[in-house]
């Protein structure tokens, strides 16, 4: 008899095949006194040096197939590898107490671990888990029972585990794995995110597909609905089987809309843009026919790395991405760092309540030397393309206008050197803060757009950290609170002839766009994968009916009336 | 010449006196080592006792003085000198390195001081200040240098120190300490909120008053304004002792108003409620003529105990609340524990965010026989007085209608077991997330009322967390993003023909009064201090006239425009 299991829907579309389970290789670790120290210390030298190897290789290979941003996090290996206060301790404790290396591995690396984790904060969580990692590595080398590797797979398949560590994804081979299943991990898990950049189906959090799901069998896995059927019935084979066919069909039909605008049914043009990390995601960009990009990310010319980067190499990436994009717009947010997202080489203070920190436009009016090279290397790329400057975390109009004086300086001082600069830059806020889409309308009077950053603005509306499992539930998009909040910022743009996108996770969720084109949304920027089904969804809609609903969404009680109603309506 | 310096006014009211330097004693130590280990020991442990002696009289006479609730600490610090963990380690260094007990209680506290501080969490923090507190007092009894008691002070004098601990300012006699300033401190510090309940003058933060402060100079503290005059000059002397005379008469004028309604000039009824923690305040409550409270923290009954308050320990004390207050309101908030403010006993998760975690009644719906527990006390004591029961960090209505069935349920079972319950007792909410403010006019239709709190709401609002100095300048009140938004709960509100009160820290505060006022607030509960002033406040007022400038406000840009506003119209 099949069974069935559900999780979270990790990347869209459907995969049939075989099972692949990944098995860990048995690495428990007994304590053994040795004679020869030496002769240990040589083998533990030899597993780090053959681990260095392997992930040198992964990263290279990550970084041709997925781009540097990708590539990053296995540097962050490589550095783990060489930390001395990790080696060290472990070579010093074979000497010392007469230890086999694989015991002295075990536990040093676990505590190093331990100690990271217990730290109350996500950056040292991650070097934990890059430690594990790591050492599981190492481990297997000194074992010598090297890990699965990967790239060995030769065949089609559906792989199962119980998570897939970073190394992992990196190795898998989009030709032969058709899907992926796991038993922990969440939507914005490391590996999810890798899965949507390959387009690789995926359901993640299963909680026990490793336990039913044996090797070789049959497996079904809806990465749309985040559903896995393992040994399918006859039926359920034919009914995936079409859902598959109709799934294909409709990507066909979106690959039609590349080169279009987006209209809907009656005529009514919105644009729908993309969000990039780093001048490597161009390429999906272009492929996904986004109409420009509307959100780029800066922090990734931040990070990975021990120093900032200076004027010159930030000038150089804006350049690129505004000259490919050949006109099209080009909205560049200002660095969004701080918080939980942490620059070792800035040397911040810990903070009690990170997600309502020292970050983003804070840190950066008050470090203006940093801000201010970043507004110079911004204001010297405008003249190559259509570029739109965009502060993260304004709360106030206090703060927006001393980040606006600081840019004019820059700006005069340029010019004043002969510098050629854009006369036409047009210079917006995220709105992520309630305050200020409560003060939309007099924002509206001096900024030039608006950006919904959803993922913040839902999480600060709430009071619900969206990392923290116990209060996700209060992660709540389509709560008529938000949708006023939406409405609020994009009347008071039409209101003084501005315009409001959103660049959050919404602005790609097709409960929410129709409520937002009814709302008035004049740019939605989304992953670049995400464009095509959008505008085929919105080619659908009409003005008149999606205005309806949204009014009618305005004044119902909860996310879930909301949901329902669209999907009555629409779906 | 005189020395003037500013600091954070902490507690109202103006001094003049001469100063009082508190002198922390040279508790250097030296490492030696000893031939007597037992001597040692036993000195040491003459030192606890000792502590343990003059603990125990300080926090008998902080109950009598300032209530259970302020007294806790001092069980804490017992605590700390009962710890094995600490007390033995200690006395095992003694032994096993031969060292001075000094040397070996000095090491071993640091270690554990530094051990809490470093984690991320205020309630280690707070451990770790408790710790250092209790470790000095030993220490002291080890060098035979005993701490200067304050309850030796015999004169009248103003006190200066670096910092006071609780125990310091537990000591402090009124009726000779007249002021205090501090280098260190702010507005929330321990020592400031007591010194507001003690109604002592006080100015902390000020960075260097024991550097210029002398040993029996003449020093000015103007707790109104924050300021401190070391050797004022005559003039300065003339111009305070009037500004000294003139508070008193004030004041003489506000105790006239203890037994009046709060009306306005042209006859507005509001009224005036006073926040309260522990039974024990009601006395406060009634002294300064509060018509009610507008806020009792249930908390304190759930502190410094090692497991939960029985349904009987409840029933009593919400009994003696409603008892005393005699038919007066009172306004009973369900337990609001979690996040930063922890129950050892509950063993939550840590939280990165703890501001946006699990806690208040996020964390009673889910852990429901907590709340049901203090739901049937509250019904329970319903027929004791004007009893009102209000939900904490109430998000979305889905979790208001939750625990509202909660109580129905609980209220249901009561009855049928024949217990006699109120059936008046009306359900509100606090209004402290921005996505309950924007939603009012649903809640308005589910709740009898709301009570805007708006040290919470203001964070959130802002994103900026209240306890984090880097991003204090976006504690906004006066932002009309704030008065916006507590204007939508109370149009709301009056639509259904419900009240809206206040009782965050800004319903206290003489900018926001004549806002709130004219924004129609019907209830504005504070610290019971704050009553008599805010009373002769609002009786200077007229309806018109506020509600004019409050619309004004509104339409400002920044929380500075609109504090001139009100200086220019109102003070």
């Amino acid at each position: 008899m099949s069974i069935n299991l559900t999780g979270i829907a990790a990347s869209a579309g459907i995969a049939i095949s075989k099972a692949f389970r990944l098995e860990t290789p048995d690495l428990t670790v007994e304590k053994t006194i040795v004679e020869n120290v030496d002769a240990e210390i040589q083998l533990f030298d030899a597993a780090i040096e053959k681990s260095k190897a392997e992930l040198e290789v992964i990263k290279e290979k990550t970084k041709q197939d997925l781009g540097e941003e990708h590539a990053e996090i296995f540097s962050a290996h490589l550095l783990v590898l060489s930390d001395p206060e990790l080696v060290d301790t472990i070579r010093q404790k074979v000497k010392d107490e007469k230890v086999n290396a694989a015991f002295a591995l075990k536990e040093i690396s676990d505590q190093f671990v331990m100690m990271f984790e217990t730290m109350d904060n996500e950056y040292m969580k991650e070097r934990a888990a890059d430690i594990r990692d790591v050492s599981k590595r190492v481990l297997a080398h000194v074992l010598g029972k090297p890990i699965v590797s990967l790239t060995e797979i030769n065949e089609e398949v559906i792989l199962i585990a119980d998570d897939l560590t970073p190394s992992d994804t990196a190795q898998l081979n989009k030709d032969f794995v058709k899907g992926f299943v796991t038993d922990i991990g969440g939507r914005t898990s490391h590996s999810a995110i890798m899965a949507r950049s390959m387009e690789i189906p995926a359901v993640v959090g299963t909680k026990t597909v490793t336990e039913n799901g044996d090797q070789g069998v049959q497996v079904i896995v809806d990465g749309l609905e985040g559903n896995v059927i393992i040994d399918p019935s006859e039926s359920e084979l034919a009914e995936y089987r079409q859902k598959l066919a109709d799934y294909e069909e409709k990507k066909k039909e979106w690959a039609k809309l590349v080169h279009e605008p987006t209209k809907s049914k009656d005529g009514h043009l919105v644009e729908l843009v993309a969000n990039i990390g780093t001048p490597n995601d161009l390429e999906g960009v272009i492929n996904n026919g986004a109409e420009g990009v509307g959100l780029y990310r800066t922090e990734f010319l931040y990070m990975g790395r021990t120093e900032l980067p200076t004027e010159e190499e930030q000038f150089e990436a804006y350049k690129k991405v505004v000259s490919e994009l050949d006109g099209k717009p080009v909205v560049i947010r200002t660095l969004d760092i701080g918080g939980d997202k942490e620059l070792p080489y800035l040397d911040l203070p810990k903070e009690m309540n990170p997600f309502l920190g020292f970050r983003a436009i804070r840190l950066c009016l008050e470090k203006d030397d940093i801000f201010r090279t970043q507004l110079r290397a911004l204001l010297r790329a405008s003249v190559f393309g259509n570029l739109k400057i965009m502060f993260p975390m304004i709360a106030t109009l206090g703060e927006f206008r001393q980040a606006k004086v600081m840019l004019e300086e820059e700006k005069k001082k340029l010019m004043d050197a002969g510098v050629d600069i854009s006369d036409s830059i047009e210079v917006g806020i995220m709105v992520e803060i309630p305050s200020t889409a409560v003060m939309a309308p007099q924002f509206a009077k001096e900024v030039d757009f608006f950006s919904i950053g959803t993922n913040d603005l839902i999480q600060y509306t709430f009071a619900a950290d969206r990392m923290n499992e116990q209060v996700s539930y209060l992660y709540q998009p389509y709560n008529p609170a938000i949708l006023r909040l939406v409405k609020m910022v994009i009347d008071a743009s039409h209101a003084e002839g501005k315009w409001t996108g959103m660049c959050g996770e919404m602005a790609g969720d097709e409960i929410a766009i129709p409520l937002l084109f009814g709302l008035g949304l004049d740019e939605f920027s989304m992953s670049a994968t995400s464009v095509l089904p959008a505008r085929s969804q919105i080619s659908a809609l009409t003005k008149d009916k999606a205005k309806e609903v949204a009014e009618k969404a305005l004044q119902l009680n909860t996310d879930e009336e909301v949901k329902q109603l669209v999907e009555k309506t629409f779906l």
